[in-house]
């Protein structure tokens, strides 16, 4: 780690977070999609979170009893899994465990985009997703003209903020610059690196971690924002010794263990 | 890579397809098997392509509207899924998105044989399995008894050449050495490395690689071979530096991305 | 490797075993958890086995038709998950093929527990979790006051045995020290490293790798010993070039395909 990430505010702050997980071992509850169920359940593992995988109707009660925060990812939804999603959203809020969403392809098909703002209507603490899925979501949403990322980038603070007041949730953007937005709050985080995009379950794994920082820092845009800290640090170093996606991956784990 | 490779006519041809899949980044949609997901969309990743794993009945026609080619993998079939399959071809056919099929396991039980033979008549573009699921995929099938290397790829060869011409589709036969047939064209593949055998979702790797050129090259026998090829020379040159199966696997991915 | 290994009585048996595996490359059917698919097929090919995944009502008799061993492994169970396991229960024990059972997460809900419970009574041939999963299995379990580790180990112990006679199983604890108990029979594996807890689907693993020992060693109580001294030693000799969970993960896949 170079010297300009060790002194980094954030990542100060964000490294006391990470070792209260380290310290609690939180149980983070995954009601999540079947591509990246083992990504996300190692990079729980590597940061000292405790992942729960499980979405049978009949124990999703029992399971929130022992969680201290849930992640619904929709990834590959289908309406066994939205049924499973309506019976552990309404028992999270019973238990007041917070929930991380994470809208992935919203916008690629209208069921994921009526699933999506149906999960939003019953409330989740935090909602990640990159610009495109984010955008989607806000119902009166106008696509300016251009075409350009500023203009996009603008664009989906916009739809961020939008969203944040709604629903009432702290929304994140992931992006080449990571933006947190609780109403009218904004934090962008800088770090990071090209090789996200290469890996399948990326977005999701930087979702999975902040429900492991939910599950123990009880403001959530705060949490959102050391998790995607750790987060987006850990890759930026594991890609200056990779080879490809795959040492990527591998070194992304390993130093999000060794941080 | 060594001279040999690099100046190979088939390597060289296959590169300039794989520049298009960089340029494009074609949508590849996968209704694939459980086991194979996180490794089939890494290798689709890998190479340029953006793969989208999806199965909800709901979504299968909006999500075709956005992908250049569908990858039907039945590794893990069940009756859902078959429906899915169903709905997923026919949405394909209107909309003129090639198939690509994979009879992961076709003969190891009466299900699998009898549904890879339905998804062959409602038409597929290019079949790819290993030599047993080919030849058991021919109605009249009768075995030589030979039961050494050189008849069973004569079989093989005879078995996809009957398949070719029943179902008017290009037809792969994975093994030591790849064999491509159209009706009466013929490719035979050389590279390769027995590390292929040692790790789970090699051959459905090969079919989602095979989806990816088939997006970008609208002749099926050019993309397969070409798809094969780059897939074969990356495994080669992956294995050289391999100590188990586990850092063949990870060079794999560095490697075609790498190409 | 070094010396005390290589000479380590219980290794050098349990060698003689997986040089059968390599030989016969037994078929190992596992109905398993959505997390650790992947994960436990890429292990079973390390050893040599031969792994399939299917769990569609219509084919799971057919399936066993070619197996030598069943897997069951209930982490992500559901309603069709459940009745799977009803048929594949039954039909292995028509046609004698053993079944090693990992009853992932039992305690953690009632429907865990119950299922976990359910499928004993049908009869297992090997039952394998961690003390906690083991202990919450017995009907009249008391908790000892004693929450030391000791304490804790020794609460296994007598759960294990008890469990053993009742369903004239052999039961595995793993650990820190793994325990093997067959009635009032006792092997103690002491190999082993932390870096198992740090990745998913471990224990998962080890129980398919008794899956594939059970293939070919007819005594349930030795192919479990050898099977969990494979594992653990592999795992002992990952540890120590890992780097973090990733590293090891590799390793240790490559260090059984080469032991």
């Amino acid at each position: 780690m170079n010297d300009t990430i060790k002194s980094n505010e954030i990542f100060q702050k964000a490294l006391t977070d990470l070792n209260l997980i380290r310290q609690n071992n939180p149980v983070v509850h995954n009601l999540t999609n079947l591509v990246v169920m083992q990504t996300t359940a190692n990079m729980l593992l590597a940061i000292g979170a405790s992942p729960i995988m499980a979405h049978a109707h009949e124990e999703l009660a029992d399971i929130l009893s022992i969680a201290n925060s849930l992640v619904i990812n929709m990834g590959t939804l289908d309406s066994a899994w939205v049924t499973a999603c309506d019976i552990a959203q309404q028992t999270a809020h019973e238990k007041k465990v917070p929930i991380i969403f994470d809208p992935v392809g919203a916008g690629a098909s209208q069921f994921r985009t009526h699933t999506a703002k149906k999960i939003l209507q019953r409330g989740v603490s935090i909602l990640r997703g990159n610009a495109s899925e984010i955008m989607t979501l806000v119902d009166d949403y106008i696509k300016t003209k251009g075409v350009d990322s500023r203009h996009k980038t603008e664009d989906a603070i916009s739809a961020a903020k939008s969203l944040s007041k709604k629903y009432q949730c702290t929304v994140v953007i992931s992006g080449e610059t990571d933006i947190i937005i609780k109403e009218d709050n904004e934090a962008f985080i800088h770090f990071g690196t090209p090789m996200f995009t290469k890996v399948t379950g990326m977005g999701c794994s930087a979702t999975a971690i902040i429900g492991a920082f939910a599950a123990i820092n009880p403001d959530p845009f705060l949490a959102a924002t050391n998790a995607v800290a750790i987060f987006t640090i850990a890759g930026e170093m594991a890609a200056a010794n990779a080879n490809g996606p795959a040492s990527f991956y591998n070194n992304l784990i390993d130093t999000l263990y060794s941080l």
